[in-house]
């Protein structure tokens, strides 16, 4: 019988670190990617398998919740496990540990199966006969719609480079994180570090694009919390929208 | 007895590969770089332990050759040695394996120890009493001036990310390689991979910097080769010279 989690270690490098030697949130969405790719992968059902059949995943959403930043030379276990479907959706966990057992970090994300040719979702059950979920969240989610940016106060400008291009020849889905957290005013980035994102992607984008990210403070909260708008230069389509929260 | 060398499996994930699943070369200064410093580190002479003394290690000079790109899911081995010392400079060089023990790339480095209120390197013999090098090169070079530009066909701007910060709280050097990399015309990026790069390192960048790298194919060779040079938009002032080889 096939385990229905998948876990694997990491130990953390030099360069997953930011100026303070802190695991960098960039390198915790990298691991995710690796945990989900592994384990579909291992399930029978890797992006490289689909793309044989004209068909590949697309992320729709990603929810990361930080308890406790980690320091280079420390060791981090990350599990994954499909958990559950939504409709066209299929949902997917993920938990890390620490060396004593402590749960540092905990996410959830939804992801479709789209045809290649006619770029729609294709229907879940159709698709795979068994369904291997493990009925447990890590993060509770239901993925409403993030808030809309009526009074943005911050604007960044991004080129799409040719190491953002993934398997699917468009740009991977950390790269959208990177710019978001990028276009936070300076004095927020040397002294706060994100302890929560949620993302909700929209569009796809290719090499030559010019990314446009609009920044609002969420007002009436304790923390520091905002969202984040990304669009296309070219036509102001927007591409994903995010929420970040700061401590 | 303290090892003289020092090595580590690194299993190579989803995201260090290009949109062919090839290990991206970026990936490979990247393991370079932990090499180096988890090795430094169990020598007694870490970034961090120098930092404590208001000093840190430079970069001056990498080089790497790459025999065969690999693949997700391969594992490779790496391992670093001290490798000499050339008046103020420290070398460091790096052998890389795969699973089969074939040896996939070789690469070279020069270090300097610099005070961080002088901004002065200092000399080594009076910093280590004892010579931990083995006197053994993975890849011969004495490190000659790189050929200047004399007529560049390409432009292209970055701006520095905080994500670039390091400890030093300067750009990383593998960050420079990453703007000298993606300056190629997309077609060279699409159809060939980079087996070769030097780097002579020049200048720190600091964030709010702006950088432009020039392109020139060098002419009169077989293979597809360019020199890149890096310099910051406001003063123009040369912060590193690359030689890549494609392939």
């Amino acid at each position: 019988m096939k385990r229905k989690y998948f876990q694997r270690k990491f130990d953390i490098r030099t360069y997953e670190c930011d100026f303070k030697g802190q695991l960098h949130p960039l390198a915790l969405f990298n691991f995710m990617q690796e945990l989900a790719s592994t384990h579909a992968d291992r399930l029978g059902f890797s992006v490289q398998k689909l793309m044989q059949q004209k068909m590949t995943w697309v992320l729709s959403r990603l929810h990361l919740k930080i308890n406790k930043p980690l320091r280079w030379g420390e060791t981090l276990t990350g599990r994954t496990w499909p958990s559950g479907r939504v409709g066209k959706y299929a949902l997917r966990d993920f938990q890390f540990f620490n060396q004593t057992g402590e749960t540092t970090a905990v996410g959830t994300s939804s992801w479709m199966v789209i045809d290649l040719e006619k770029r729609q979702p294709l229907k879940l059950d159709q698709l795979f006969t068994s369904d291997v979920s493990l009925k447990k969240r890590a993060l509770a989610d239901d993925f409403p719609a993030l808030p809309e940016i009526d009074n943005s106060e911050n604007q960044c400008k991004f080129a799409v480079r040719f190491s953002d291009l993934d398997l699917n020849r468009h740009v991977n889905p950390v790269s959208y994180i990177a710019w978001a957290l990028e276009s936070l005013p300076e004095p927020v980035l040397f002294r706060h570090y994100p302890m929560e994102v949620e993302v909700s992607y929209r569009k796809e984008v290719f090499l030559g694009d010019q990314v446009i990210c609009k920044l609002q403070q969420i007002q009436g909260t304790e923390s520091l919390s905002y969202i984040h708008k990304l669009f296309l230069e070219k036509n102001g389509q927007e591409i994903a929208r995010l929420r970040t929260l700061w401590k």
